[in-house]
């Protein structure tokens, strides 16, 4: 018994008490809060943020940070959560409990704006949230300190180590390789979607997408869906990991694969050992490998052939007269279909990743101040014509989409063109491991594929890096190849290249 | 600019949002948690509820309140902000923390124990936790201090200032005034109620108490109503105050009059004034005025002749089979009827305050030590033969039904009666300001008495006692009278004596 480790131990889970409580007000703003809540609730939550930031810069931790640091006698895993809490210690110290409640209470204000925004189509609504929100960002920036370029340390935020200079490569690559084979596609006849996008019952759906997340074995003992106008996953500890999703009566694709994509953000939670809350070792590593989760099960998994040769009959039984009549082969053909469009949330595969670097570039750009929130609207109209060939016919349908900046999210984008890539290289390692994967798959068992994951992936925590447990898992570092290797074999063969 | 006063009122809402975010996570326990959750849900509450304990007794507020109180520069609004938190910090000082870890496990156990007693019908697996729950608040008597009687520290908790000479008077004018009234209802042929115990559609039930809601003005802009095993109000400022309702498909009465309960706690709640926000201005006054509003509004309006003229066309609208051929008459006395039964919360206005006197004497007796808990079945079971004249079956429907006693909640149970009590005083002033409010309600419009409700009652907070807001608003202390003239008028009426 390590009375200083018991003692670390208590203040981070109680720490981790308070960080959850202000997850489940967060769920609550975002699903079942009154209008008017929204004041107090801002209030609330910018308390609870500034008394978990308060006990965690304390000087009861750094002491025993201090102390354990230097005590030989922890085992690994033990010291490994020392030096990783010290690694978030050293980088909050550098937060004033003031700056920390202005930018809570900011985003959460901007949140609300941006909501408004959004329904009315009106930029000038959020232009002045997201401007302070972005000043907040640049001193943050100057307040962690960086080398080489202010956005890396927003980077760093949410993917520690991600670098504007291997950024900038990886985009080039997506630009270099990518974007001919999506010419190349473009240039096939067209696929039709048509029957996608005709009424398809709430209900209907949303009972299929309960049974799709149960299938993947989400436990809804330790969670439950509701429905948000952004989905997304929380925690608030891995036995209580709740899911949101949307429903879109008019497009088939939407709520089943944000629920496929959301139910794999929340396995890797659900899979964090309950042993170890509120230590770095029952943390996902980075939002990367995070999305490498919700990637791998959203697209490697559930846009396979495989998956639906096994779920396709079920949804013909429940929409007889939408897909009666389509086959396997023109249902599968449809949902990947490769076309570009202005909503990155429904974007296929492929065209995805253009979205995630027009992001990435603003972000840049905003942050080193080369570009201001009023340039937005017009850069990002512009770029979506020169990457995406298309006119965006509205702000809510363009710069207006996504809640991430509302909430301060600068940094955040990237992970997403991360998480592909990763899932890619996990699931070729995947297949290599379980050679029957298809074949289970094809049976809708996907107990051996989360085993494997769990194994593999989410039982670790922090205790390995990204970039670690990429190379223990796969043999090798992050490499785009996997990706371009599975998009070609896949849709060489969709396209008939 | 007072700078200690201004610091007193941001240490008060910094309290305020801690036992707000407190709220939100019981509200979610209650209404949405997995079953899972349960565990790290409790550390999560135990450490807010911690915090701001340790904030609360802690020395700022102490010595601000010790300067504040001399301070005569303060108006007297601020005066009575201070002398109230004054009030509440000076009891809370009491508790040692020990006696606090004590009781809270004691009471835990106790519960648990109830639980299966309560499934079980079996007495002696509480009795033994019950002693030691009574034990414990016979010592908090002591801690807290009283004069004449123990049992009036208690009362205090849940009703400043009520005491057992007042409580004994008023319990005594039930039994002299109530019983033979009801005895004399009771010779009167039966009221017929099969009506209301056919099967009534769940989303028809939840749309009408939805329509109820609104009717009497209850802001869902500033709340929501759910679904929860019990109904509840809770507030977490005067903006978000939400309702909890059940609906039992072979009982017509529970949804509906449980929704305009809660909806009238939640006026009040509602009402509070929002930049009164976390000091006692901003709070409700006691318990008994608190259920006087969800008393008001489930007996005075919503069991009302002038309630159903109105609302009654449209309930036949929704259950034409049910509802078709009875006549508004018939329903009005069915929803009426008067006779004793085994279960508090089911009880009719009536019978009901006999429940409570039988719950008040067993309690007072307990903690002045007359009595012991091996004695309370039989003396439970004499009692409800005496005043209710019903032979009890079974110990789940007698002694344990409720289940307060295994929180500790000992002085609780008075307060539902004074409700009533003070809501048939406020309705008759109400009345009497109000010439045209039986018009009004018949046709729907409730404004004029929420506001009524609002400028007496809702507006001030604990800026009055109960007492002297009884007296301002009524001209005269607390009652039998207008609770027993409003009961001999309607029932007398209903049962043509």
């Amino acid at each position: 018994m390590n009375v200083n480790y018991n003692r670390y131990v208590s203040l981070m889970r109680k720490i981790s008490d308070i960080n959850g409580s202000m997850a489940v007000l967060s769920w609550d703003q975002e699903v079942y809060m009154p209008a008017k809540g929204a004041e107090i609730r801002a209030q609330q939550v910018a308390t609870l943020s500034g008394i978990a930031h308060e006990l965690f810069v304390g000087n009861e931790v750094g002491d025993l940070l201090e102390l354990l640091s230097k005590d030989d006698s922890l085992d690994v895993h033990q010291k490994k959560n020392i030096s990783e809490t010290l690694y978030d210690y050293t980088r909050r110290k550098k937060y004033s409990t003031e700056f920390v409640m202005k930018l809570s209470e900011c985003t959460s204000q901007a949140f609300q704006a941006w909501s408004k925004a959004k329904n009315t189509s009106d930029f000038s609504l959020f232009a002045p949230h997201l401007k302070k929100v972005v000043q907040l960002k640049r001193e943050e920036c100057e307040l962690l300190g960086y080398e080489s370029h202010p956005y890396n340390a927003l980077l760093d935020l949410y993917e520690r180590g991600a670098k504007v200079a291997d950024l900038d490569i990886l985009f080039n690559d997506v630009k270099s390789q990518l974007l001919p084979f999506i010419k190349q596609i473009a240039e096939q006849p067209k696929i039709d979607s048509a029957f996608l996008f005709k009424h398809y019952d709430k209900d209907k759906q949303w009972a299929f997408g309960i049974d799709c997340l149960k299938q993947m074995n989400y436990d809804f003992e330790s969670g439950r869906q509701d429905i948000s106008s952004h989905p997304f996953t929380i925690s608030f500890n891995p036995n209580d990991v709740r899911v949101t999703t949307r429903v879109n009566e008019n497009d088939f694709r939407e709520m089943i694969w944000s629920c496929i994509h959301e139910g794999g953000h929340a396995l890797y939670e659900q899979g964090l050992k309950i042993e170890n809350y509120g230590l770095p070792s029952g943390e996902a590593i980075s939002l990367g490998i995070h999305e490498s989760q919700s990637r791998l099960w959203e697209n490697n998994v559930g846009r396979s052939l495989a998956y639906w040769k096994c779920n396709y009959p079920q949804l013909q039984t429940i929409f007889p007269d939408h897909f009666g009549k389509v086959s396997l082969a023109d249902f599968y053909r449809a949902i990947n279909m490769v076309e570009p469009s202005f909503i990155r949330t429904s974007a296929d595969e492929l065209t995805y990743h253009f979205h995630v670097m027009i992001r990435y570039e603003i972000e840049k750009s905003l942050i080193e101040g080369s570009i201001e929130v009023e340039d937005l609207p017009r850069i990002w109209n512009e770029n979506y014509k020169k990457y995406l060939l298309i006119d965006v016919p509205s702000h809510k349908m363009g710069i207006l989409q996504d809640v991430h900046w509302s909430h301060g999210g600068f940094g955040y984008f990237p992970t997403y063109s991360l998480g592909s890539f990763y899932a890619a290289q996990f699931f070729a390692k995947a297949k290599n491991h379980l050679p029957e994967l298809e074949q289970m798959i094809e049976h809708g068992n996907f107990k051996p594929l989360l085993q494997w994951l769990r194994e593999n992936i989410h039982q670790y925590g922090r205790f390995y890096t990204a970039e670690e447990l990429c190379t223990k898992v796969t043999g090798e570092k992050l490499n785009f190849r996997h990706f371009m290797d599975y998009a070609k074999a896949k849709f060489s063969n969709i396209y008939n290249l």
